[in-house]
């Protein structure tokens, strides 16, 4: 087989450390990494797999002798960045926003439409953290009985907003633990000791830009007559978002069954002994690969409804993993070729 | 007017300290406070308005001629004590669950039906904080517009465990910041940088019982025809509960005229400007009175719904503010004699 050359651009942001963790510890057929980054992050040089590389500055070129690129470097940098790839023959995913809702594109969870994957023109965009891990556990649902409606709720950790989210909370924890004053920059509000129902930009219709992302990428991945609304909330919690949701489908269902489905679908761990306080939690699924899911019960309150309660890492499946899955699926299906 | 002597159970839990505060503040005509409580408080003197009160313990004989008493003890103390305490022409307004769900016992939010205290027997029951927050802001929709459907998610802050839960945090907080073993002893987790999808105890069903709480409050207090379901989270936030509302309603609206209809509704504030960065949040509530609510919007996965975020400070209307409210609904009403 084929060695691969990766570029990774946004290297040592909170993503790119995350795919360099995944990269390093998987069995892909890498033959060499490239690193990309700006400001003051070009120049450094990190170990991977015992190997010395240097950080260098985000720019076409860079891509040469490129195979795939993983990209996390916002949406502005992709834009400018990912169609160049392409001409440098280099396959582009791209985490960032930029290619989501275009209909040129593959927005892909290998798990729900990987054969997607075939009829990429050289960018594939990886979808939302949040609806990564939705998605997941929809899926198996959909597939075997019809998902009507889903209303859910997110509890978002402060790694979504990169290292930068991250640092906001531990030092507004440490502020907080010594009498000091406490400062917000990242957040409009102080998120320490606080919930704040306001993730990215509001548009005109009230709803947020995250609650639109796993509206709209929903539609996409899954099936546009899926009937979706969303809530989206940050908390101080450093890293896995949780999310409450409550699904509703055509075909009725036993609880039981959903639990089975769910225990034996790819991704999926399923935690759900909550008289013996098993569930999931966001402490307990940082740095693991699943989406952990449990709480699953019948919903009264309307027919062939449950509630569920679904977690897992933003930073892997939510990014990194979710996009060194699709490389591998590429690669597993011969795709790694662009127009 | 005649002028009423108050005793308070639990004088000095998280609760207890509210009713003190806010009675402090209050125009109600108090002639003397009684305070009882357990274990190490008994003795402990207070101030309150100016002079000097010393607590005692909590039994059937602190009773004598009080008019009023305003319980925070928990169930158990609250099923001895409250029938002794009727017997001693007093009436009880019981913050615990000991009444709650019983036929023959009121359980009130004055703003939404306070005419049940007409026929108390001398216990009235002061119903859950997720579910007083949550009412406060349901009854005027119901009123007008006739709701079918609710699926709530909340965000509790750990004053709802008492002053355990607030110490709980702050010490894992001081444990993180000071790179110390992290210890839990009220949760079952780790609350600081978590969020626990388990409040109170489980039952067979799956749900936890404070989501049985809000399902069957919210029938027994609003209407039984409505259809509700709820998860509640624990978070790591000192004070104020949040929640995540989905109401479908019989009739359609539009979705201005709800906002102005909770904007002159009583107990509620509304917050709810978010391109400014004006939403409700846990920080901005504690202290406050009112049952904050924004990020009012249509739900467009379904006719006549509708989504919003209602936040308040659960030991002021969620416990202490409630039952001074009900104390001054009777005052008001001449209700303040049992049978």
């Amino acid at each position: 087989m084929k060695n691969f050359v990766f570029a990774i651009v946004g290297a040592l942001g909170n993503v790119g450390e995350e795919v360099l963790k995944i990269l390093e510890e998987s069995d892909l057929p890498i033959k060499n990494i490239i690193l990309m980054d700006v400001g003051h992050n070009i120049g450094k040089k990190i170990f991977w797999r015992e190997k010395e590389y240097t950080v260098f500055e985000s720019k076409p070129d860079g891509f040469l002798g490129a195979d795939i690129a993983i990209m996390s470097a916002g949406s502005e940098a992709s834009k400018e960045l990912s169609p160049k790839a392409v001409n440098f023959g280099c396959v582009v995913i791209d985490n960032s926003t930029a290619f989501r809702m275009s209909s040129e594109h593959p927005l892909v969870i290998p798990e729900v439409n990987a054969y997607e994957l075939e009829n990429h023109c050289g960018i594939i965009a990886n979808p939302n953290c949040s609806t990564i891990q939705m998605l997941v556990v929809l899926n198996p649902i959909h597939r075997k009985y019809k998902i009507e409606r889903v209303v859910v709720s997110t509890y978002q950790a402060v790694s979504g907003s990169g290292i930068a989210g991250k640092n906001e909370l531990k030092k507004q924890i440490d502020a907080f633990s010594t009498g000091k004053k406490i400062i917000s920059s990242v957040y409009p509000h102080q998120i320490a000791l606080n919930v704040i129902p306001h993730i990215d930009f509001f548009l005109e219709n009230g709803y947020s830009k995250e609650e639109m992302k796993m509206i709209l990428e929903t539609a996409k991945i899954l099936d546009p007559n899926i009937k979706i609304t969303a809530t989206t909330v940050r908390v101080p919690v450093i890293t896995s978002h949780s999310e409450s949701l409550n699904i509703q489908t055509k075909e009725s269902f036993e609880i039981n069954d959903i639990k089975t489905l769910l225990a034996n679908s790819p991704g999926i761990k399923l935690e759900d002994n909550p008289e013996k306080n098993i569930y999931p939690l966001p402490l307990n699924s940082s740095g693991k690969d699943e989406v952990f899911v449990g709480r699953i019960r019948q919903d009264f309150s309307a027919n062939n409804a449950m509630n569920m309660w679904c977690v897992s890492d933003n930073l892997r499946k939510g990014a990194a993993l979710n996009a060194v899955q699709i490389a591998k699926e590429i690669i597993h299906r011969k795709l790694v070729r662009v127009p």
